[in-house]
């Protein structure tokens, strides 16, 4: 079943904002209403301590705390946390829905000191390009999953993501993220201002429903693939991660480094493949 | 004269990189040469202290440094900041190119646990859009910046920028800002993996020509328009900004407060005008 984006009225109320704009053209100019991308920041605590604050769309926040606890790495498993809530004791209403509190599980700690350091300025080699991925697979071995999908089944990826993708063709401001499975049927789709922000939902998506880690699993985004979203790839273990658009030099770096595929310019019946190849042409 | 991004060979070799791609294309594929942006991490010092680590195209480093500076507020102005250089003493000399420190002028002081601590948490409404609004809008009065453009200049921007964007066009994978004058004529065109490096490179580039703030002037980006990047410009002090693609609502709303004219949709002769269109159409 599809855990979709929420055609419901309120989902749809939630991802975009009413606001007046001047439209013109050529030299006519005309005031109308018009809807934009909703954003707001939302900050998430771990306990009583302030982790994070992101600028979101604001809608599926469980799912987003969830999603980046486990791709930025500060849970080693979704199952080291308790509970993901909103957080209701804040001085103004306006701001009720814009704290999430994460609470983790007996017994585990994180060390929270590690996490204000900075990853990379502790590197060896100091900061490069190599440190920077050298850092990302210390996480875990190199990717070995068997799953094999034919370039048919990922023609038909971005179609099925866009059918999902209720908002953005409204306002044109939202980054897509779809989770399929190896046959290529779309588990779920998330939308985010921030195209980061979309991949951890559909990552705290899985949490929940105790798909992690995603082998056999595909992931696509809508727009371009940064280091950043192929690390959070990599966290969650997916296999296969596919754009829309162009790759970063960083994020095929990592991408070879890690065993997974990469597939960028996923448009029409054409693609390209940065690094192991064989998950499609094998 | 056009500080551009460097029509030269040496510019262009640090924006792209070359890598093995298979070009598939229905049923066949093909192994070849390709180029994709190229993405690199940078630390950005103070003294000798590790403030932040952006994910960023190489070239243009000590801009993107000092614009960093200007438009998170972290100097009140360019002329608190003394140098900008590249630190040669690193472990590795792959990670040569990755590290910049920037040396404040005698005398001033950053308060830099203010900047580890959370600004949002310390506001007193507890964390929401109006807060954030009202965060940004405490660094100055809002922008009564009495410059006027006509329609037909705007409609000229982006063909502009494309036109001195080299990369772009060879990797799909480059965002684009410019910063105009109020004649339309363009004074600077930087390109990043990242929307914000792009304008933080043309906010650097303004404050290494003594030309912040930027009164009179225009900036456009070749993307969307999220809070982050109309905060950034609202630090430089842009009076009308500019994007080819969607505003988010915070980013409306922000303009809407900070005095600024937010234009979206920027595409052949029609414009979106969000916010203050007086400059536009008064």
């Amino acid at each position: 079943m599809l855990a979709g984006m929420g055609g419901g009225e309120d989902d749809l109320g939630e991802g975009v904002r009413a606001t007046r704009v001047t439209r013109c053209e050529g030299g006519a100019a005309d005031e109308r209403e018009d809807r934009v991308a909703h954003e707001e920041p939302l900050e998430i605590q771990l306990g009583a301590t302030s982790l994070a604050v992101v600028m979101r769309t604001p809608g599926h926040d469980e799912e987003l705390a969830l999603g980046f606890l486990v791709t930025e790495r500060v849970v080693a498993s979704a199952g080291e946390v308790a509970a993901v809530r909103h957080c209701s004791v804040v001085s103004d209403p306006e701001a009720e829905d814009n704290v999430i509190r994460v609470t983790l599980a007996d017994g585990v700690a994180v060390d929270l000191e590690r996490l204000r350091r900075n990853l990379f300025a502790s590197s060896s080699c100091g900061i490069c390009g190599k440190a920077t991925i050298e850092n990302a697979l210390a996480a875990g071995p190199p990717l070995a999953d068997p799953t094999r999908v034919p370039l048919e089944t990922l023609y038909a990826l971005p179609d099925r993501l866009r059918a999902a993708q209720a908002v953005f063709d409204e306002t044109g401001g939202l980054h897509g993220a779809g989770l399929f499975d190896a046959e290529g049927e779309l588990l779920v789709a998330r939308e985010d201002v921030g195209r980061h922000n979309a991949v951890d939902k559909v990552v705290g998506w899985a949490a929940r429903e105790g798909r992690l880690p995603l082998a056999g699993h595909l992931l696509l985004v809508s727009g371009r693939l940064s280091y950043e979203i192929v690390q959070k790839a990599l966290a969650a273990r997916v296999p296969i991660v596919a754009a829309v658009s162009a790759p970063s030099s960083l994020a095929v770096d990592l991408a070879v480094e890690s065993g997974m595929t990469l597939v960028g310019f996923l448009r029409g019946r054409g693609l390209n493949l940065y690094g192991n190849p064989e998950r499609i042409l094998g």
